[in-house]
Parts: structure tokens; C-alpha cells; sequence
């Protein structure tokens, strides 16, 4: 995004990029294999380190495994009626959950979704779902406020 | 995102996809180049082949000048108030614009952003500003009714 003429471009604090990512449900991801980048949404819910999550196999897991270095996205649009914005991007490290830390984060996930009408975490773990971390680096974060 | 128990997913026609993509004004456009995958939010109108959009010098364009190949994203959440969703996802080719091209896709953001609180593009295209299209192909798209 560019930013307009008698527009405030500010970039985000730690601080401030954490509350952000706190408070958000989506994030897209994208990741790379072979010459091939593939940017998809996913609920997560941020921990201070990591975004969690749950999905099903498919091409981004396929590919998560055969590439773990991924971009996460996030952002906000017109929060004020004006047109004002913010978004951080990461770079992040996919480690996919195995044993107690699948509880841990389907916990995370309940707790985070558990005010909406967003169902996708509440229901068990079943065949072919795939919970998952990615560990976030390098964060950076932007507004524009109009 | 996976589909929860319940929720009716459908595989979008191309006709939905296109009417979708006419109607949404952000796209998250992710970008490769040597081993960094990179996701940015931009601005976009779609004429049924191509995204058209207007950034500032930085990374994304050096990226995209690097390796053409791109991923687009656009999204819609929650929708009915039940968090019924659509995505659609494309590959692109990157093509920078100069000459006549440039004012072609100003004139379709410009009406695209008319009616919306958004003034990106409609200020003239400045020092450091940069018109691009993004030429798309393998285009899919997906909607979860709640």
C-alpha cells in the first residue's frame, strides 16, 4: 500500500504490534516450494511467540513440510470510517504439534474463539486435522491513520 | 481453514470468482525471492484478467522486479453474521507499467475507489510511485456457509 498525501504513516511498537496481533483471528500465510508461492487464510491465535493453529492436509501443510519458512500476514481495514489501516508482517518458522502441545493449542484456540461465531476451533481433532505453531521473527508493523 | 462439521463448502464457478474479485478492493499479493517469501496487503480493481494496483518503491516491488511469479489472496469474512467465508486464491505474473498503461489503470481505480473512503488512487502518481497489473491464472476459489 502507498500512502497518501495528509495521511499519518506510522510504524508499529513491539508493543503495540503485539496488542494488535492479539486481538485478530486471520492471518494469511503464505509459503513457497519449488518456484511456487501459495498465500491462503487461517485462524491462529498469537501467544507473544507463535501463532497457533488447526487445518486440514492439504497443499499448505504439504508444503509447510517441505518448506518451513513461511510469511504471516496481518491486518486491518477501516476501522475508523476513513479509511485508516494497520498490518504487520512476519517471517516465521512452521513446526507442526504432535502429543500434549495439540491440547495446549486447541486450548488457546477455544479460548480465543469462544466469544464468536467462528466454530472451526471448538470441534475435536479428527482425521486429517493438523495443529500447528509458527514461531514469528522480525516483526514489523504499520499504520495509517487518515 | 478447514470446514467445521455442519458447514456447507463449495468450490466457487469461475463466474463467482470473478464477481467476487469485481467486488473486493484488497488483495494480499505474496512474493519469493531467495528462500524470503514476502505477503503484503494491496489495493486492487480486477478487469477480469488482471489485478491492477498502484504501490511505492520498496520491497515488494524490487521483489516482484526480481521474480515476476506471484500469489494473490482476497478474502471475505463473516458476511452473514453465522462466519460464512469465500477465498479465492490465484497465481499471477508481475508486469510493471509505463506510457499510456499507467493512466489506463489509474482511471479503473479511480472508479473502483469512487465511492469508498480510500483516496489511494486518486492522487496523481507521484516520485517513488509505481503502477503494476498482476496477470492471473489457475484461479480457485472456495465459500463455507455456516
Amino acid at each position: 500500500m502507498h500512502a497518501p498525501d495528509r495521511s499519518a504513516v506510522a510504524e508499529l511498537s513491539r508493543e503495540e504490534i503485539d496488542a494488535f496481533l492479539g486481538a485478530q483471528r486471520i492471518a494469511r500465510l503464505g509459503c513457497h516450494v519449488d518456484g511456487l508461492t501459495y498465500v491462503v487464510p487461517v485462524i491462529y491465535v498469537y501467544d507473544g511467540e507463535c501463532f497457533y493453529s488447526v487445518t486440514t492436509e492439504g497443499q499448505k501443510v504439504a508444503m509447510m513440510r517441505e518448506n518451513p519458512r513461511v510469511c504471516v500476514e496481518v491486518d486491518e481495514y477501516d476501522t475508523d470510517g476513513r479509511g485508516s489501516w494497520r498490518s504487520v508482517i512476519a517471517q516465521g518458522g512452521y513446526e507442526e504439534l504432535g502429543g500434549d502441545d495439540v491440547e495446549t493449542a486447541l486450548a488457546l484456540l477455544r479460548e480465543h474463539f469462544a466469544r464468536t461465531t467462528t466454530t472451526e476451533a471448538r470441534r475435536p481433532l479428527g482425521r486429517g486435522v493438523v495443529a500447528f505453531r509458527i514461531r514469528l521473527t522480525e516483526l514489523t508493523g504499520r499504520s495509517v491513520t487518515r
